[in-house]
């Protein structure tokens, strides 16, 4: 099948390219850069060298409507609604990895987003990209909303929980969650500057973050599968990210109240209905970044603490992996009906 | 006055010696390390060559005494107790910086340590050297108990909160603290290994971590002081260290639920109690690792979150500053009536 | 092809682990280790979970026989010697990454290595396994001395000028050599002790590393293909290993003394020689490592300075991946006639 | 002694308002800052919070004359001529940190620099602040060009070497340098993206960096002193400069080749000419970066290679604090007459 990756020369485009080179279903036939059109893709990639010859273009529907039968789009968010249509229109499957598709709500969406959401008829299409939880929906759908990266890492964890309904929902869920810098993107700021960042460590947007809202929508539509329903209030969440002087990775410790003491053996459990997933590995130590690096995998573990009350989960992701470009192309994978790992199979990285 | 370092080839002795140059009323008589005996000491620490031409001796009491007038002590836990009451016997000053007289309980000790305690007597002699709580006790003391980093991170922020009384106790208090890797010693472990360590994170002893006693008998402390009185339970605390892939400083994150709904001012002016500390700043942003490196501040922000029910706490500290070498110097200063930040008026180290 | 590798814990078994789950013709039915025998391949390279599920077993010539025909050697220098005639006596192809056949004079080994060659009779059936140079040979023979990390850095941007006789032997090239830190190995040590280490670095081995009679040994060679003849000198050269705060790569800057002056359209032509090499890329700004973590490529680049009378040359490998164990399975590869970017035709990593 | 640091913002400015907390002799009147002008200096340095209150103006050099005796000039190279020019006019004493007057052919300048020197009259009165080579002259002097931070590494291991007459000047001199990231300055930038640059490695400006002739100059010079008169030739240096993934530090690597022969013993006793010398150290191992960070020291080392013919020089400098803004502090303190230690006397950072 012939793919574009729209916004290619960012650090999910350069992880897409780098993961569809292993795909055996896949050729990319067409690359965009509005910065940097009419280049060679790796003028901006260097490390592809050897592997594309193709030239950066820019954004143009029609032209990528002839290149390709499925397209994905790593626009910044608010860029991505009009593009998607355009492309729906023309008859092709659309993984979105900007926010433009995920929050139901188009209220909710203008409220964190700072703009009108502009193509609402399109969000009843669109699929929440979590395969895990969505497989069933992604398979038939023509439109992924492809998750963000701190949602990715908090829902994985939480699910089993809250499927099983064994959360405490009348307290707060503490979510608290640390980044490599290239989730931050790969325009230089004074943040990501590496002086700045390297040997630093800090929190940001705290309680303002605009995945929360991704966070407790996801949260409360897991928690009404458990017979909670409809009335269900809001599940309430703190949610704090940091950012972590490493290239890639998100860490997540999940602090979650239960309704019952559980026991280490209760927890493992839980987690073990992931078992089959091919990306979920529930370990028996701690999650550690330095082992789900460059991979697909989502790395689980839980510990009873406050003596059996609290559930403290941790979950490790490649945030351009899980977190992003694998993830998207696990979403393409079940799209077409593929076998999910295809493009996904290599280990990640160590040391 | 003479002083003597004990243990000094370590992190924590060489962060006393860099800072105890500094200060206008000591000089360093006397450094000790069991390894490296009859070496110069510049040997093992070589960023001090040109400021120390001392040699390294074996501990001995006897000589350590006719040396100093006031001794740090960096052995490791469960090794301070008994060179501490020699030191006392020979009426010296001690500034233990091991745990070993930290928990008022020796029953907390041997359960947490794996050791008898063996000098139950001096345990209450022992001040636990946070200046900023226990100011008045540690001038008028000789032993103090130097507190652990991460109960240093976490306490701070938490002293105003606990004091006045507006905490939530029957919930539990999430603390989760994040610790550059000079925090885990000078020896070499495969944890601590470059290839490793670098570009990893993961957390550690989930629920298990020694600083958890020593954290809840503080906070258990500083609560009575606001008419709980001593029927008051124990406070739950949920304490979850993680390795952070820099040399210096702890960040702690601290989700702390409220009695009453609390605005930004209401918090702020909480923090304002501190006004007048010398190395306490309340900072407007985030606190951050970079801007306490090599200091011996700690920065501190609180934050309204779940709708003011909760307080987003957020330390910084460096870990062999405010966490250990630092507070150890001021800890001294306190003892001995002089100016509180004699030795550690200089700023932290940017970039 | 079933294939076995020995010393499968450390860095280079890792990164032939994760680069052979990759290759169409291989199956690996056998990890040994010393240290972890009987333990899972995974619990101690918890990256590779859900991708192997050997058990590590000690080294067993006999064993290995029955379940591999061809072994990749990971053991340290002076202990590759008698397994690799075990193991060829067994008939099997071997690989060998120690040092323990590069050198072809057993009194250099001796000399630098610090212990007799036990084998002198296998050194001449050893070819040295840089497949842009020694293709021929090496896919004629059944041993193969995976070469140095720091001469396949050296001696692949060297080769195309030493061949074409542009070289004014009477100088020394100088070779300032700077690597990651996984090229020391897994075993943790004060140097490599991540506070001492991040943030440091340094020169070490000054003119006395095990590396340098190597590079000089096929420079040598390379040499003698112009016509120098048997009778030429030893090439002077000047070696200066640097240890770089990073896990992986090698960047290697070279001072090349030219016969005449060249300019830069000449260095390119000359580099040129190595187009249609799948593993050597010509870059027109400079080699970075972030360009090649995690790949099989070596990017090289030529500079005319001292107004076109020196070259100063400029490589970048990975020092796991062209530098150890991608260069191996492109030597196995070459070895069996296969086509040699088997299991190596995935980019590398960025960021 | 009020002084003024005129572009506090930067990292060099951080570093001498740093290190001025310390100084007995100076108290800082005036900070200015272009893009952050009216706002609190500890706004845009909050490592300084508590230690400064002074808020950021506007260059004006009117102003500056009627608050400061002394001007430290932080702009950046080209724009510091005129403020010089004014400042001098009204007698004050200014040290340069930019390039401006450094070099002393205005023709070289306007080569390298690409813009025409507009105060050569001011050239003359200019010293070139090295105060191991210079002293005298800089306690005579009212206007000293800080040199910069490559030359500074590079010139320092080589002054004993070439006032001795020792090396052969018919062969050029290589000089491998490696920065940290801070001597890129702190605007944000492609290269020295947190993502870019960790776990990066590369040379830059091969042959083409503006301390190339900087480097030359003082060469030059230093060779004269040994009786090779005004009719000496240019020294042939081969300069590469790489960009290293740390905040501080630059190590300098040195292949010298020598007229005759030379031993460890006689390299040593050339680099103890700098006895007495407060601020370099001879050591006996290799030098570190992590061994001067945030201290004035210049480490150095010499070793014997290509059998005595040629001496590896390693040099390690912080390149904020003897390549910056540390050797400014010294060139003032020997400018006024102070003890040159003044402001300089704490020891570095380690870990």
């Amino acid at each position: 099948m012939n793919v574009a990756v729209v916004g290619a020369t960012g650090y999910t485009g350069g992880e897409l390219l780098r993961l569809l080179t292993q795909h055996p279903e896949v050729t990319v036939t067409c690359v965009t850069s509005e910065q940097s059109a009419h280049r060679p893709l790796v003028e901006r990639l260097p490390f592809l060298r050897g592997h594309y010859s193709l030239i950066l273009e820019p954004f143009d529907p029609d032209a990528i409507s002839e290149k390709a039968e499925c397209v994905f789009l790593a626009f910044p968010h608010t860029q991505a609604m009009t593009p998607t249509r355009r492309l729906m229109d023309a008859g092709k499957k659309v993984i979105d990895l900007s926010a433009d598709f995920r929050l139901r709500s188009p209220r909710t969406y203008q409220k964190w987003y700072k703009a009108p959401h502009l193509q609402t008829a399109l969000l009843k299409k669109a699929v929440y990209g979590l395969p895990e939880i969505y497989r069933k929906k992604i398979a038939g759908g023509c439109l992924v909303a492809n998750p963000g990266c701190y949602p990715t890492g908090a829902l994985l964890p939480l699910y089993p929980f809250l499927k099983a309904g064994v959360v405490d929902s009348t307290q707060a869920i503490v979510v608290d969650a640390k980044s490599g810098i290239s989730g931050a993107g790969r325009s230089p700021s004074a943040a990501t500057h590496f002086p700045e960042a390297h040997d630093g460590f800090s929190a940001y947007q705290i309680g303002t973050h605009r995945h929360l809202p991704e966070i407790v929508q996801e949260i409360t539509r897991m928690s009404r599968g458990n017979g909670a329903g409809r009335t269900r209030q809001t599940q309430r969440v703190l949610f704090t990210p940091h950012l972590l002087p490493v290239n890639r990775g998100i860490l997540t410790t999940i602090y979650l109240p239960l309704k019952q003491r559980l026991s280490q053996k209760n927890l493992d459990d839980l987690l073990d209905d992931y078992q089959g997933e091919p990306f979920i590995r529930r370990v028996s130590d701690t999650p550690n970044l330095a082992h789900v690096r460059g991979s697909n995998f989502c790395d689980l573990a839980a510990f009873p603490t406050d003596a059996g009350r609290c559930a403290t989960l941790i979950s490790a992701i490649d945030n351009l992996g899980k977190g992003a470009a694998g993830q998207a192309i696990q979403n393409m994978n079940v799209m077409m009906g593929w076998k999910e790992s295809l493009g996904l199979s290599a280990p990640g990285f160590f040391p």
